[in-house]
């Protein structure tokens, strides 16, 4: 009789991104032919849908389609409630959301062997994520991202939350999707500036991982801009890729203690919070970029010719690489404290990704806060220029 | 560009379950040395604990036993605030339980390379397990179980939840804890019933897993109800490694689609709730031994000596196969109804584990519901035989 039993378990999670258009159109039987496998002679599954409240605004014939697209399915039926959730971070910030979707798991006995589908933002996907993957210990989930920023990155992975006390995914778990659906056609109803925002994972993912989609986006701002269809599959499919060949070679379930941290992202997730969610994450992120950039730059580890490109293919993209927020000395204050919370949260050893060039990343362990105002001195000036610009060309 | 993207993630996940006494004992240094691989050098950790009330109101010098067993650590940090609440099914049914924790995580700032550190019987651990495996998308977890069940059987499994709409575990995750101290001193203050209610795990286990162990199991009766503690030892170490060999062994995250229902348990799950939580989950597990044996050897899957002999253990050990709730014809319909909830559960496709043999397990798809009746009517009889054996005896 040992006095230790050890335990060592393996769980393997398999899931697929497909990427298609009018996935709800009754002739695409994509959807239909991915469940197939979960199906089984005699028994029927059910689907219950959360849907983003302007995402169903802005395709209103999305609800019927899906009606349509179920009806006469012998083994699948639609749970007749579509629980409809307003986007954006309110979907995270009011937990009367999480409860309205366990609430509808409950009474229409929404089980382990049943779907839930979420289509929407990464708002409604991570609350949607959440109460299905805590629901009788995890009920099949499947997501249907409906902004750039959630098929080209949180979409396509393995995460969930809802905000809590105030802070950012307080709650949540790592819950692997069955599948994602990466409807091109659901995107296009996207404003200007949440389709311009979700590039800036698709910048951020390029400059630590590939070179080569680095300059591939510098070289196609203006298709992106333009609202290029294959341009944009392009974008959204490569990122999407990289983001995925991320989570399986590292440590998905971030088990281990020194997880580095997305590059960019430190200063991006407090600026978000600082402003009270009036900056997007995908812009926050644009921001944080520029300012590791240009840190990675005057610290001597990226040289100039880089650093600048990367400052212009964000600015080309219209994407902020400054804030007026953080003009205001107790705001830069608070960014600076947050890279003490963020060492608290990694467990005491800060591990922050900045760049060595461009597609090579490199990981330091501390930062200089009087380097980080220089360059957030060097962002100021820089975003002025181009807002005189703008000013200055706006006549013709 | 292929329009599928695979993703294949693995998730290794290891835990050590100790044995031992007086673990918080100053010179016991069991516990410290089990965190000291998670700890690093110029950094402190936090531990908050969650204790059952009645276990801690049992072990009055527990709490500031545990202050004085961290006292000078360098490296751990308690935090102050120790989270006591109550034992028994209220901590899962009351949601309070569960905020009342996040709220401490919140407030105290555990962080995911804190512990949160639950002592108690299987509800504080189900309920504190839960709690922390949301906060920040996990923080690292250690279970302190204090009854037999749970040493035996579910404090060192990867299950927890509570209750919510009235239903058992409606709400949890699959969360494998970072470490569990099988602490066997805290036991001695267990009541009778539940010392005993803990057996039909062990009992569970053996007659599916381990004819060895059953036989074991049969001839220290004595030991056990006079509370030997060689004899409880033992039997709590072999079926905490079945358990744990069971989990391991299969599908840990039951992600696939017919998991097998633990032996006798399909009827006691419905036998703690038709009974209002008055019969404990051991009690309600022993019922359900005695009818899916019984129901076994009616269908001829097993012979009569086993089944015989398996009755007797179960009345040995003062483990109830009967309750008088099983009378009324409305709650046994209510029972059979149970069945068809768990086909539901399981995705329509019902896999019950009957008894071939002792230590040999059989998976059958329906079950007859007049032969359950005819069962319930056995085991009835046999219960009023026993029932009238022990008046008669009360005089001497
Ligand atoms: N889980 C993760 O790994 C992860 C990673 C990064 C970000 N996130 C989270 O994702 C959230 C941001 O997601 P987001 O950028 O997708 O924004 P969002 O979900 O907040 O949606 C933005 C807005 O667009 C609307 N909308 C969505 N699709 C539309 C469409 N096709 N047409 C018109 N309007 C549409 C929404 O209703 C909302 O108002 C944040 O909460 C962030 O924390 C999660
Ligand atoms: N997570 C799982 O895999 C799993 C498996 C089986 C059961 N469970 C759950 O476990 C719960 C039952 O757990 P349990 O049988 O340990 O009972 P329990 O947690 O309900 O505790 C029983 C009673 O004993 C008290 N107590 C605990 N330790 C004591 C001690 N050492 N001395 C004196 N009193 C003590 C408690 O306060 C409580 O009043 C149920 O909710 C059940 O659903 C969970
Ligand atoms: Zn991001
Ligand atoms: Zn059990």
């Amino acid at each position: 009789m040992k006095h230790i039993l050890k335990q060592h378990l393996t769980v393997t999670f398999q899931y697929e991104v497909y990427f298609s258009e009018n996935i709800f159109s009754i002739d695409n039987s994509l959807f239909r032919d991915a469940l197939a496998p979960y199906l089984k002679p005699g028994l029927v599954r059910q689907l219950l849908f959360v849907i983003d409240e302007e995402l169903s605004l802005a395709h209103p014939g999305l609800l019927k389609q899906i009606d349509v697209y179920f009806q006469g399915q012998v083994h699948l039926a639609l749970v007749k409630e579509k629980i409809i959730i307003p986007g954006g971070e309110v979907a995270k910030n009011n937990p009367y959301y999480f409860n309205q979707i366990v609430e509808a798991i409950h009474r229409h006995k929404v089980d382990r062997h049943s779907f839930v589908v979420a289509i929407g933002g990464g708002s409604v996907l991570d609350v949607a994520g959440y109460a299905a993957a805590v629901s009788h210990r995890g009920i099949k989930h499947i997501r249907v991202p409906t902004t750039v920023l959630s098929q080209d990155d949180s979409g396509v992975g393995i995460k969930n939350g809802i905000n809590f006390f105030g802070k950012k995914n307080f709650l949540g778990t790592f819950a692997p999707p069955i599948a994602v659906f990466n409807d091109y056609q659901l995107l296009e109803t996207l404003s200007d500036r949440h389709w311009v925002a979700g590039i800036a994972e698709a910048i951020k993912v390029a400059l630590i991982k590939d070179a080569t989609f680095f300059e591939w986006l510098r070289d196609q701002v203006d298709g992106i801009l333009k609202r290029n269809a294959d341009t944009m599959k392009y974008l959204i499919w490569r990122s999407a890729q990289l983001h995925m060949d991320h989570i399986a070679s590292g440590d998905p379930f971030e088990l281990g203690s020194s997880r580095p941290l997305d590059f960019g992202h430190w200063s991006a997730h407090k600026i978000e919070q600082l402003s009270d969610f009036q900056i997007l994450h995908g812009e926050a992120v644009a921001i944080g970029i520029a300012l590791d950039t240009t840190y990675s730059f005057l610290q001597g580890y990226l040289n100039e010719c880089d650093y600048k490109e990367i400052l212009r293919v964000l600015q080309a993209y219209e994407l902020p690489i400054f804030h007026q927020l953080l003009k205001d000395e107790r705001v830069i204050s608070d960014l600076l404290d947050g890279l003490e919370e963020f060492r608290e949260h990694l467990g005491g050893k800060l591990t922050i990704m900045l760049l060595r060039a461009v597609g090579v990343g490199l990981e330091v362990h501390e930062m200089d806060h009087d380097r980080i105002r220089e360059a957030l001195a060097r962002l100021k000036k820089l975003d002025e220029v181009q807002q005189q610009r703008k000013l200055v060309s706006l006549p013709d």
